[in-house]
Protein backbone atom coordinates (compact mmCIF):
# COMPACT_ATOMS: atom_id res chain seq x y z
CA UNK A 1 0.00 0.00 0.00
CA UNK A 2 3.20 2.32 0.37
CA UNK A 3 3.16 2.55 -3.33
CA UNK A 4 -0.20 3.85 -3.39
CA UNK A 5 0.48 6.32 -0.41
CA UNK A 6 3.81 7.79 -2.24
CA UNK A 7 1.42 8.04 -5.65
CA UNK A 8 -1.33 10.30 -3.96
CA UNK A 9 1.09 11.66 -1.76
CA UNK A 10 3.01 13.34 -4.75
CA UNK A 11 -0.21 15.82 -5.07
CA UNK A 12 -1.87 16.06 -1.61
CA UNK A 13 -0.41 15.59 2.04
CA UNK A 14 -2.19 12.68 3.72
CA UNK A 15 -1.41 11.48 7.49
CA UNK A 16 -1.80 8.46 8.71
CA UNK A 17 -5.20 8.34 9.94
CA UNK A 18 -6.27 9.48 6.33
CA UNK A 19 -4.68 7.11 4.62
CA UNK A 20 -5.62 4.02 6.85
CA UNK A 21 -9.32 4.65 5.58
CA UNK A 22 -8.16 5.40 2.24
CA UNK A 23 -6.13 2.53 1.40
CA UNK A 24 -9.14 0.12 3.56
CA UNK A 25 -11.24 1.06 0.57
CA UNK A 26 -9.26 -0.76 -1.86
CA UNK A 27 -8.75 -4.50 -2.90
CA UNK A 28 -5.31 -6.18 -3.80
CA UNK A 29 -5.83 -8.90 -6.60
CA UNK A 30 -3.10 -10.46 -8.65
CA UNK A 31 -3.36 -11.78 -12.25
CA UNK A 32 -1.78 -14.26 -14.53
CA UNK A 33 -0.33 -12.84 -17.84
CA UNK A 34 -3.37 -13.18 -20.09
CA UNK A 35 -5.82 -12.93 -17.57
CA UNK A 36 -8.87 -10.29 -18.31
CA UNK A 37 -9.21 -7.62 -15.32
CA UNK A 38 -12.38 -6.41 -17.58
CA UNK A 39 -14.33 -8.12 -20.46
CA UNK A 40 -16.56 -6.57 -23.11
CA UNK A 41 -20.16 -6.62 -22.67
CA UNK A 42 -19.92 -7.08 -18.61
CA UNK A 43 -20.06 -4.49 -15.89
CA UNK A 44 -17.23 -2.85 -14.61
CA UNK A 45 -16.61 -2.77 -10.79
CA UNK A 46 -13.48 -1.38 -10.47
CA UNK A 47 -11.42 1.66 -11.39
CA UNK A 48 -7.18 -0.12 -10.98
CA UNK A 49 -4.12 1.44 -9.64
CA UNK A 50 -1.65 -0.57 -11.37
CA UNK A 51 0.78 -1.91 -8.44
CA UNK A 52 3.28 -3.95 -11.08
CA UNK A 53 2.66 -5.67 -14.46
CA UNK A 54 1.48 -4.43 -17.81
CA UNK A 55 -1.81 -4.61 -19.06
CA UNK A 56 -3.43 -3.33 -22.80
CA UNK A 57 -6.73 -1.83 -23.38
CA UNK A 58 -8.60 -3.33 -26.27
CA UNK A 59 -11.55 -2.44 -28.16
CA UNK A 60 -12.45 -5.07 -30.61
CA UNK A 61 -13.86 -3.77 -33.38
CA UNK A 62 -17.12 -5.66 -35.72
CA UNK A 63 -14.35 -7.36 -37.90
CA UNK A 64 -12.98 -8.67 -34.96
CA UNK A 65 -10.07 -6.12 -35.35
CA UNK A 66 -8.07 -5.20 -32.19
CA UNK A 67 -7.17 -2.03 -31.48
CA UNK A 68 -5.01 -0.97 -28.39
CA UNK A 69 -6.65 2.49 -26.70
CA UNK A 70 -4.14 2.48 -23.94
CA UNK A 71 -1.70 0.85 -21.92
CA UNK A 72 -0.99 0.69 -18.51
CA UNK A 73 1.84 -0.06 -15.77
CA UNK A 74 3.19 0.64 -12.68
CA UNK A 75 1.05 3.81 -11.06
CA UNK A 76 -0.98 3.86 -13.81
CA UNK A 77 -4.58 4.23 -13.37
CA UNK A 78 -7.16 2.00 -15.65
CA UNK A 79 -10.29 0.81 -16.64
CA UNK A 80 -12.82 1.60 -19.21
CA UNK A 81 -13.62 4.90 -17.37
CA UNK A 82 -17.00 5.49 -19.56
CA UNK A 83 -18.76 1.67 -18.52
CA UNK A 84 -17.12 1.83 -14.79
CA UNK A 85 -18.20 6.03 -14.43
CA UNK A 86 -21.31 5.67 -16.26
CA UNK A 87 -22.62 2.47 -14.89
CA UNK A 88 -22.61 1.38 -18.45
CA UNK A 89 -21.53 -2.60 -19.92
CA UNK A 90 -18.25 -2.45 -21.27
CA UNK A 91 -16.86 -1.47 -24.47
CA UNK A 92 -13.47 -2.39 -23.75
CA UNK A 93 -11.92 -5.05 -22.02
CA UNK A 94 -8.60 -4.74 -19.90
CA UNK A 95 -6.02 -7.53 -20.20
CA UNK A 96 -2.72 -8.61 -18.32
CA UNK A 97 0.91 -8.59 -20.69
CA UNK A 98 2.36 -9.59 -17.37
CA UNK A 99 1.77 -10.75 -14.32
CA UNK A 100 -0.34 -8.12 -13.06
CA UNK A 101 -0.70 -6.77 -9.51
CA UNK A 102 -3.46 -4.18 -8.98
CA UNK A 103 -5.68 -1.96 -6.51
CA UNK A 104 -9.00 -2.19 -7.12
CA UNK A 105 -11.41 1.04 -6.03
CA UNK A 106 -15.27 0.62 -6.64
CA UNK A 107 -17.20 3.24 -7.70
CA UNK A 108 -19.05 3.68 -4.46
CA UNK A 109 -15.81 3.60 -2.47
CA UNK A 110 -14.45 6.51 -4.59
CA UNK A 111 -17.75 8.67 -3.84
CA UNK A 112 -17.38 7.78 -0.12
CA UNK A 113 -13.56 8.37 -0.21
CA UNK A 114 -14.54 11.59 -2.19
CA UNK A 115 -17.34 12.92 0.32
CA UNK A 116 -14.92 12.21 3.55
CA UNK A 117 -11.72 13.71 1.68
CA UNK A 118 -12.48 16.83 -0.61
CA UNK A 119 -9.00 16.81 -1.23
CA UNK A 120 -9.04 13.42 -2.81
CA UNK A 121 -11.30 14.99 -5.44
CA UNK A 122 -8.26 17.21 -6.32
CA UNK A 123 -6.01 14.56 -6.56
CA UNK A 124 -8.46 12.62 -9.33
CA UNK A 125 -8.81 16.34 -10.61
CA UNK A 126 -5.21 16.60 -11.71
CA UNK A 127 -5.05 12.93 -12.86
CA UNK A 128 -8.14 13.38 -14.80
CA UNK A 129 -6.27 16.68 -16.69
CA UNK A 130 -3.28 14.75 -17.24
CA UNK A 131 -5.86 12.39 -18.98
CA UNK A 132 -7.77 14.63 -20.89
CA UNK A 133 -4.45 16.29 -22.28
CA UNK A 134 -3.04 12.87 -23.02
CA UNK A 135 -5.90 11.92 -24.42
CA UNK A 136 -6.29 15.32 -27.20
CA UNK A 137 -2.97 15.10 -27.83
CA UNK A 138 -3.43 11.67 -28.96
CA UNK A 139 -5.96 12.71 -31.23
CA UNK A 140 -3.86 15.34 -32.87
CA UNK A 141 -1.35 12.93 -33.01
CA UNK A 142 -3.42 10.58 -34.75
CA UNK A 143 -4.76 13.41 -37.46
CA UNK A 144 -1.62 15.26 -38.21
CA UNK A 145 1.67 12.64 -37.32
CA UNK A 146 2.98 10.00 -39.65
CA UNK A 147 3.63 6.96 -38.00
CA UNK A 148 7.50 7.25 -37.60
CA UNK A 149 7.26 10.24 -35.54
CA UNK A 150 4.17 9.24 -33.60
CA UNK A 151 6.18 5.56 -32.62
CA UNK A 152 9.14 8.24 -31.79
CA UNK A 153 6.47 10.30 -29.89
CA UNK A 154 5.72 6.94 -27.84
CA UNK A 155 9.63 6.49 -27.38
CA UNK A 156 10.23 9.84 -25.89
CA UNK A 157 7.43 10.01 -23.63
CA UNK A 158 6.95 6.46 -22.37
CA UNK A 159 10.52 4.79 -22.86
CA UNK A 160 9.87 1.81 -20.75
CA UNK A 161 6.73 0.78 -22.45
CA UNK A 162 8.36 0.71 -25.92
CA UNK A 163 10.90 -1.89 -24.22
CA UNK A 164 8.11 -3.95 -22.57
CA UNK A 165 5.17 -4.15 -25.31
CA UNK A 166 5.18 -6.08 -28.52
CA UNK A 167 5.73 -4.91 -32.14
CA UNK A 168 2.77 -6.33 -32.91
CA UNK A 169 0.59 -4.48 -30.00
CA UNK A 170 2.60 -1.17 -30.48
CA UNK A 171 1.52 -1.71 -34.26
CA UNK A 172 -2.09 -1.98 -32.68
CA UNK A 173 -1.56 0.93 -30.87
CA UNK A 174 -0.72 3.46 -33.37
CA UNK A 175 -3.18 2.10 -35.86
CA UNK A 176 -0.99 0.36 -38.39
CA UNK A 177 0.11 -2.84 -39.82
CA UNK A 178 2.82 -5.02 -38.21
CA UNK A 179 4.44 -5.32 -41.28
CA UNK A 180 3.97 -0.96 -41.97
CA UNK A 181 5.84 -0.66 -38.57
CA UNK A 182 8.68 -3.26 -39.64
CA UNK A 183 9.00 -1.37 -42.91
CA UNK A 184 9.72 2.15 -40.95
CA UNK A 185 12.51 -0.36 -39.04
CA UNK A 186 10.97 0.45 -36.00
CA UNK B 1 -24.33 35.33 -15.17
CA UNK B 2 -27.15 33.73 -14.25
CA UNK B 3 -26.09 31.00 -17.52
CA UNK B 4 -22.98 30.43 -15.09
CA UNK B 5 -25.13 29.79 -11.63
CA UNK B 6 -27.54 27.43 -13.83
CA UNK B 7 -24.63 25.52 -15.45
CA UNK B 8 -22.95 24.41 -12.11
CA UNK B 9 -25.82 24.19 -9.91
CA UNK B 10 -26.78 21.13 -12.40
CA UNK B 11 -23.46 19.32 -10.55
CA UNK B 12 -23.54 21.20 -7.20
CA UNK B 13 -25.73 23.56 -5.32
CA UNK B 14 -24.51 27.09 -4.66
CA UNK B 15 -25.59 29.96 -2.34
CA UNK B 16 -26.37 33.83 -3.58
CA UNK B 17 -22.91 34.43 -1.71
CA UNK B 18 -20.80 31.62 -2.97
CA UNK B 19 -21.77 32.52 -6.75
CA UNK B 20 -21.64 36.14 -6.43
CA UNK B 21 -17.94 35.81 -5.09
CA UNK B 22 -17.35 32.58 -7.79
CA UNK B 23 -19.13 34.88 -10.64
CA UNK B 24 -16.51 38.09 -9.22
CA UNK B 25 -13.61 35.95 -11.14
CA UNK B 26 -15.05 36.02 -14.49
CA UNK B 27 -14.56 38.28 -16.94
CA UNK B 28 -17.32 38.74 -19.83
CA UNK B 29 -16.00 39.39 -23.22
CA UNK B 30 -17.81 39.65 -26.81
CA UNK B 31 -16.19 38.53 -29.79
CA UNK B 32 -16.78 39.37 -33.58
CA UNK B 33 -17.18 36.11 -35.83
CA UNK B 34 -13.29 34.98 -37.24
CA UNK B 35 -11.75 37.23 -34.34
CA UNK B 36 -9.49 34.40 -32.30
CA UNK B 37 -9.68 33.94 -28.55
CA UNK B 38 -6.41 32.13 -28.70
CA UNK B 39 -3.27 31.91 -31.05
CA UNK B 40 -1.02 29.65 -31.74
CA UNK B 41 2.52 30.36 -30.20
CA UNK B 42 0.95 32.60 -27.92
CA UNK B 43 0.53 32.35 -23.57
CA UNK B 44 -3.56 30.71 -22.95
CA UNK B 45 -4.55 33.30 -20.19
CA UNK B 46 -8.38 31.85 -20.04
CA UNK B 47 -10.20 28.82 -19.69
CA UNK B 48 -13.46 30.10 -21.18
CA UNK B 49 -17.07 29.08 -20.60
CA UNK B 50 -19.21 30.00 -23.45
CA UNK B 51 -22.40 32.23 -23.45
CA UNK B 52 -23.63 32.25 -27.00
CA UNK B 53 -21.49 31.23 -30.30
CA UNK B 54 -19.84 28.96 -32.17
CA UNK B 55 -15.66 28.56 -31.60
CA UNK B 56 -13.61 25.76 -33.27
CA UNK B 57 -10.41 24.63 -31.59
CA UNK B 58 -7.84 24.16 -34.60
CA UNK B 59 -4.27 22.92 -34.60
CA UNK B 60 -2.52 23.34 -38.17
CA UNK B 61 0.14 21.09 -38.98
CA UNK B 62 3.37 21.93 -40.49
CA UNK B 63 1.56 21.87 -44.39
CA UNK B 64 -0.49 24.54 -42.97
CA UNK B 65 -3.26 22.11 -42.79
CA UNK B 66 -6.16 22.82 -40.35
CA UNK B 67 -7.23 19.99 -37.99
CA UNK B 68 -10.57 20.36 -36.19
CA UNK B 69 -9.86 19.46 -32.82
CA UNK B 70 -13.50 20.37 -31.22
CA UNK B 71 -16.17 22.95 -31.66
CA UNK B 72 -17.92 24.84 -28.98
CA UNK B 73 -20.93 26.51 -28.25
CA UNK B 74 -23.39 27.90 -25.36
CA UNK B 75 -22.34 26.53 -21.83
CA UNK B 76 -18.95 24.39 -23.21
CA UNK B 77 -16.54 24.84 -21.66
CA UNK B 78 -13.11 25.70 -24.32
CA UNK B 79 -9.64 26.49 -24.12
CA UNK B 80 -6.00 24.81 -25.37
CA UNK B 81 -6.17 23.22 -22.33
CA UNK B 82 -2.61 21.75 -22.16
CA UNK B 83 -1.00 25.31 -22.69
CA UNK B 84 -4.03 26.55 -20.01
CA UNK B 85 -3.10 24.10 -17.54
CA UNK B 86 0.78 23.41 -17.52
CA UNK B 87 1.26 27.34 -19.00
CA UNK B 88 2.89 26.33 -21.92
CA UNK B 89 2.42 28.31 -25.31
CA UNK B 90 -0.38 26.91 -27.28
CA UNK B 91 -0.24 24.94 -30.13
CA UNK B 92 -3.82 25.68 -30.83
CA UNK B 93 -5.79 28.01 -32.14
CA UNK B 94 -9.62 29.18 -30.66
CA UNK B 95 -11.42 31.22 -33.55
CA UNK B 96 -15.16 32.52 -33.75
CA UNK B 97 -17.04 30.97 -36.34
CA UNK B 98 -20.45 33.31 -34.86
CA UNK B 99 -20.26 36.38 -33.06
CA UNK B 100 -19.42 35.07 -29.45
CA UNK B 101 -19.99 36.18 -25.94
CA UNK B 102 -17.69 34.30 -23.22
CA UNK B 103 -16.82 34.07 -19.62
CA UNK B 104 -12.88 34.04 -18.69
CA UNK B 105 -11.52 32.52 -16.65
CA UNK B 106 -7.33 32.67 -15.11
CA UNK B 107 -5.90 29.98 -13.70
CA UNK B 108 -4.71 31.51 -10.62
CA UNK B 109 -8.44 32.51 -9.99
CA UNK B 110 -9.46 28.64 -10.76
CA UNK B 111 -7.13 27.66 -7.71
CA UNK B 112 -8.41 30.49 -5.27
CA UNK B 113 -12.14 29.46 -6.10
CA UNK B 114 -11.60 25.84 -5.78
CA UNK B 115 -9.19 26.48 -2.81
CA UNK B 116 -12.58 28.42 -1.05
CA UNK B 117 -14.80 25.91 -2.12
CA UNK B 118 -13.54 22.40 -2.53
CA UNK B 119 -17.18 21.35 -3.94
CA UNK B 120 -16.24 23.13 -7.19
CA UNK B 121 -13.34 20.73 -7.52
CA UNK B 122 -16.29 18.29 -7.68
CA UNK B 123 -17.94 20.45 -10.40
CA UNK B 124 -14.91 20.90 -12.25
CA UNK B 125 -13.92 17.28 -11.63
CA UNK B 126 -17.18 15.94 -13.14
CA UNK B 127 -16.62 18.32 -16.44
CA UNK B 128 -13.14 16.67 -16.60
CA UNK B 129 -14.40 12.96 -16.76
CA UNK B 130 -17.27 13.59 -19.61
CA UNK B 131 -13.99 15.52 -21.62
CA UNK B 132 -11.96 12.25 -20.93
CA UNK B 133 -14.83 10.23 -22.00
CA UNK B 134 -15.71 12.57 -24.56
CA UNK B 135 -11.64 12.22 -25.83
CA UNK B 136 -11.70 8.31 -25.35
CA UNK B 137 -14.54 7.74 -27.86
CA UNK B 138 -13.04 10.14 -30.24
CA UNK B 139 -10.01 7.86 -30.45
CA UNK B 140 -11.79 4.69 -30.82
CA UNK B 141 -14.04 6.03 -33.32
CA UNK B 142 -11.25 7.58 -35.69
CA UNK B 143 -9.28 4.05 -35.43
CA UNK B 144 -12.66 1.91 -36.17
CA UNK B 145 -15.22 3.44 -37.72
CA UNK B 146 -16.55 4.75 -41.42
CA UNK B 147 -16.38 8.70 -41.46
CA UNK B 148 -20.40 7.96 -42.44
CA UNK B 149 -20.49 6.65 -39.18
CA UNK B 150 -19.00 8.70 -37.14
CA UNK B 151 -20.73 11.58 -39.32
CA UNK B 152 -24.18 9.74 -37.94
CA UNK B 153 -22.54 9.49 -34.42
CA UNK B 154 -21.92 13.53 -34.57
CA UNK B 155 -25.14 14.09 -35.57
CA UNK B 156 -26.85 12.11 -32.86
CA UNK B 157 -24.54 13.53 -30.17
CA UNK B 158 -24.67 16.90 -31.43
CA UNK B 159 -27.35 17.51 -33.74
CA UNK B 160 -27.68 21.90 -33.43
CA UNK B 161 -23.69 21.54 -34.04
CA UNK B 162 -24.11 19.84 -37.29
CA UNK B 163 -26.91 22.81 -38.53
CA UNK B 164 -24.30 25.75 -37.63
CA UNK B 165 -20.88 24.18 -38.72
CA UNK B 166 -20.43 24.00 -42.06
CA UNK B 167 -19.80 21.18 -44.21
CA UNK B 168 -15.89 22.39 -44.92
CA UNK B 169 -15.37 22.16 -41.30
CA UNK B 170 -17.11 19.09 -40.71
CA UNK B 171 -14.59 17.36 -42.81
CA UNK B 172 -12.00 18.91 -40.95
CA UNK B 173 -13.06 17.21 -37.81
CA UNK B 174 -14.25 14.14 -39.18
CA UNK B 175 -10.81 14.21 -40.66
CA UNK B 176 -11.70 13.73 -44.31
CA UNK B 177 -11.76 15.99 -47.72
CA UNK B 178 -14.68 17.96 -48.22
CA UNK B 179 -15.28 16.23 -51.23
CA UNK B 180 -15.09 12.77 -49.11
CA UNK B 181 -17.85 13.72 -47.30
CA UNK B 182 -19.88 14.88 -50.62
CA UNK B 183 -19.02 11.31 -52.25
CA UNK B 184 -20.90 10.15 -49.13
CA UNK B 185 -24.18 12.40 -49.53
CA UNK B 186 -23.28 14.03 -46.02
Amino acid sequence: MNQLRTHIEKIIPLDDDEFELISSHFTYKKYKKHQFLIQEGESVEYNYFVLKGLLKLVYTDEDGKEHIVGFAMEDWWETDFSAYYLKKKATMSLECMEDTEVLCLKLEDYRKLCAAFPKLEHFFLEKAYMGFISAQQRIISTMTTGIKERYEQLLEKHPSLIQRVPKSLLAAYLGVSRETLSRLSL
